[in-house]
């Protein structure tokens, strides 16, 4: 018994994945296709993969792939979705579906016609703290929840060609965010009313973005949210969540280093959080491929659907009309509206 | 060298600060008037206060009073500070000034032609752990501020007597934060966007109030900021104020009343915050009638003026004007429009 | 109603007694005596002391005050507490009673038969942490105690003359764990085992004291413990205390100026423990004279009686002498051995 | 280029072993010997272990391995370790290397003559937070070493049976620790002085052992040091190491599943602390085999070498002696006295 997967995009989080798959029993990442691929023969041989090809076309035409994971460029994913789709095979995508309401819900559309299964790279639904915050939340550990606050910034910047192509920082990185706020409360966004500036870069603002923001959400079960977002906390990657509920408060702190505590004449020191996503959510890449092998192969439960990625895509743009227009977004208006 | 003060209203912090003031060398309470006084009597006799009256006006007119604190309900207080004022009094005054911002422009009038100084009882200032907090934004020690978090919920709710009279949750409750955001960011509040809710007491949301607020703030110096309230977070007085800058991040944490943990079979146990403001802001309390007496008397800085007091109003206001409308309330247009 | 108080001795903890008891309601501190009293006009006037002396007979001789503390030099405390219980005031009476196990002896026979209170300043009983964590083993929270880990560490090393006359690291500075652990096994320690050396300034050494030292005990019930010490934890008063039981473990930690976290490009940083026993036992000092007065004027328990400051000596002198001939002391053989 | 390996002895911690070298890259675990193999099939295919087999001479004969893992009864490492290296074959041993002094040196003996290597299996050297703290120590953050504290508490007592060939409760567990100190002091033991005690489990005490204990060490530097060890810390594995040195005092604590906080009405409650080593030190047994290949294929330093096997049990027999002859045992003397 072995899964034999393909994977489209050999970038950072295309080797993370081929690496995490790669230490799984029984699953074989047979094919990675990219644009270029000369300089990964070392590294797909380390990790076993096969085969190596520019055309990712082989992949799906290849009887022995059962799934495809696409790591490319976000403008690609609807596209690549379609194909796989339609080659029959069950499909990871990472984060966002597209920068495109109407793309992502034709994509979604062929999904569900051809009955394959997808699910989408919202990594930090799969990391054990914010599972075990959720598992509280869900239990009724903290009564019904009331408000949720979310903490997100990341430890520098992109480059601004980065920034140009992200589709903004709504889409490109809060996104995470207002996945991980529906996940927590189990309830659908209402409104959404956002400020945002720009501190850490003119040049981000110069390209039409921002880089620091706050969003404020309502939830269809009555509880009010806020975000922060920050695309430079010096001090590390700042990933925090905390629900108030009618019967307590739980809450999710950063992850560090080590737990050293270094007390010397003037102050006590201990480590800052883990740099960067690769390092805080190690855990979360490993379980996410698990939990996607699981879908597949023993037909659990989707932890992360198209609808759950298309949720979060509306919300970043309703966040973004709330920027512009500086009033509050009705999502449910919206939808007809954005069309 | 003694300092004579007179107290108006005898209510919890009325007597607070008698207390507070009878541990101070060189301070004499001397009177204390409230509308009843008979069952004060063993209380007055403990703190060494010499007079008990149901007429504050025999404080205006004594000629030993030289500074008079004003702890009535919220409705009186600009009426009193004028009269105060007009008796050449310095004047301590519970916040806030006034329910209007009209009333309170007034009132800070009639202070100002007199020349009486004026402290209003912002306690959260005079804290040990914000006065550390703002020190560190002061001086750099995280660069330049970007962002502001404030979250700040009472253990329970009062009565709804209490709530129909406070002036709403954003000017009974919230005010204190909106302080607390001017005092920490140094720079003054431009826009106000609140979401609120009814989610701990119905009874709430009948008489007009909320119990359940999120409210968005951007700053003349570009920072941006957030508050959160809840009029129940059953675990106790939750009270933590976190700044990002350019160079950093530094945060306040709840007070608990003893360090200890005690580790059994399924969980480790902590103790919950001190359980509301007469505890945690114990010492606050202390320091700011310590800081009014160097005011009046050694003429030191006034750390908290009517102007203070005014700003946090009309911020309360705006956010007030912000939920009902559904929109953001630009502070400047807003003073012209409100009037 | 009036308590009226005598000081005998009018050094650091002297004053801070004055000025805690003359906080507190209906209590009168009438004299001080000190072999020096022209630079204590202003302190004494500040606190409402009626008469500075330098011979202290005056205060035994005063039919008005009714209780004396003394807080003179420990050489001295045996001989004041017999002449002051002939006197037939109550007593609180600094730590440790004496230097010898003799002399403490005579001094509690004198109080025994004369009848008269006596409190010993064993401060830390008086702590709210350590209150908390001994109600905890005392309710059984942590089912049978097992294991008992103290660790006491001051900042800074006192002067060599202080050393010199303070009889030794165990009788000075570690009698206050030897108390806090009878304290919080509540048994009585049967053997003494210690570990010492001179780390920290040679000069400690040279006239014959340690500074720094591990001393294990045993205890009457079954449990053991250990405690260590050092003369110089350049971070500050490191208090700490730890219980481990059948059912679990419970421990305080150090008490810190704030709660602030400031989080920069290479570290988090927060503060040092609060500096030294007058800052760490502020609170402390203040409930040790409530006790006391309790104790006097309504007959309430006696938290530290005069065996417990014997018992803390007999430990003391038990941990020099392992210390000198290198093996663990017995102490019931200890007592009749040492006479 | 790939390196062979052989393991003999899969019980718990030797699959544990085979698990982690199967996910390095260029690493073979090519035989594993047990008495029993049978139930083992599945397993092994998992981890494409090639060969089962009883007879652990087969491996030693085997000129594609290239080294042996030795994790057997303790009984048995001495002999198997000397066969071992007379087939000139690298080796990894679990701790302790033997019971006896005498056996221990007798095959460092042969390890030394046949030129081989050997690391032992202390694994919590390889422990991220002890490395941290290691590194502070020796780059002088805390300045010299005074004072070392070690905590070492299992979860719960293993059975009598594991008990009774232990070899007691300091040869099996506060091996891991006397191991520790000498790691982070970087200094020899000088003296060792025991006390212990039956508290958990009388069968303990009928069979000879103790559960809880607390030992005292002098290092050749003139540090001190203590460890406490109880058999059973009902709240989960409970490893502390703390430093106190001339400049500060460097810690770490207990690593915990997560770092979720729940507030509720009566309490703050967090996790436990990670069960037991298997969860606590995951990532030092992946270590330890990583740096185990490091040391045989590249000649990297040996980071836990035969001497440090030796001298652990040195000192885990210095504190029997102790415990057993009620006085301080000095480490010079007894090795002459031991044999």
């Amino acid at each position: 018994m072995t899964f034999t997967i393909g994977i489209i995009g050999a970038g950072r989080i295309g080797q993370l994945h081929v690496e995490n798959l790669s230490a799984l029993p029984f699953v074989r990442v047979k094919s990675v296709s990219d644009i270029k691929v000369d300089h990964l023969q070392d590294w797909a041989a380390r990790y076993q993969v096969e085969e190596l090809t520019t055309d990712y076309h082989l992949l799906l035409q290849d009887p022995e792939i059962q799934a495809i994971f696409i790591c490319t460029p976000t403008s690609t994913h609807a596209g690549i979705i379609k194909e796989v789709a339609l080659s029959k095979k069950d499909i990871f995508c990472e984060k966002p579906v597209s920068f495109s309401v109407k793309e992502t819900k034709e994509a979604l559309e062929v999904v569900s016609k051809t009955g394959v299964k997808l699910q989408v790279g919202f990594n930090r639904r799969f990391d054990p703290d914010f599972i075990k915050l959720r598992q509280v939340v869900e239990d009724g550990g903290i009564g019904i929840p009331h408000l949720l606050k979310i903490t997100s910034r990341d430890p520098a910047p992109p480059s601004i060609d980065y920034i140009i192509n992200s589709g903004g920082l709504f889409m490109d990185m809060m996104i995470h965010d207002f996945d991980m706020a529906r996940f927590m409360i189990g309830s659908e966004v209402k409104t959404v009313s956002a400020v945002g500036a720009v501190l850490i870069d003119p040049k981000i603002g110069e390209v039409g973005d921002i880089d620091t923001a706050i969003v404020t959400l309502t939830f269809a079960n009555g509880a009010i949210g806020v975000i922060d977002n920050s695309r430079q906390a010096i001090y590390g990657y700042d990933q925090r969540v905390e629900v108030l509920g009618s019967e307590g408060m739980a809450h999710v702190e950063n992850n560090r280093p080590s737990t050293i505590e270094i007390s010397t004449k003037d102050r006590v020191v201990k480590d800052n959080p883990l740099y960067f996503f690769i390092e805080r959510y190690k855990d979360a890449y490993i379980e996410e491929v698990k939990e996607f092998v699981n879908l597949c192969v023993m037909g659990k439960k989707n932890i992360c659907d198209g609808n759950d990625g298309l949720q979060a895509e509306l919300i970043a743009k309703a966040a973004k009309e709330s920027l512009d227009k500086g009033h509050p977004v009705h999502l449910d208006l919206y939808e007809s509206h954005s069309k």
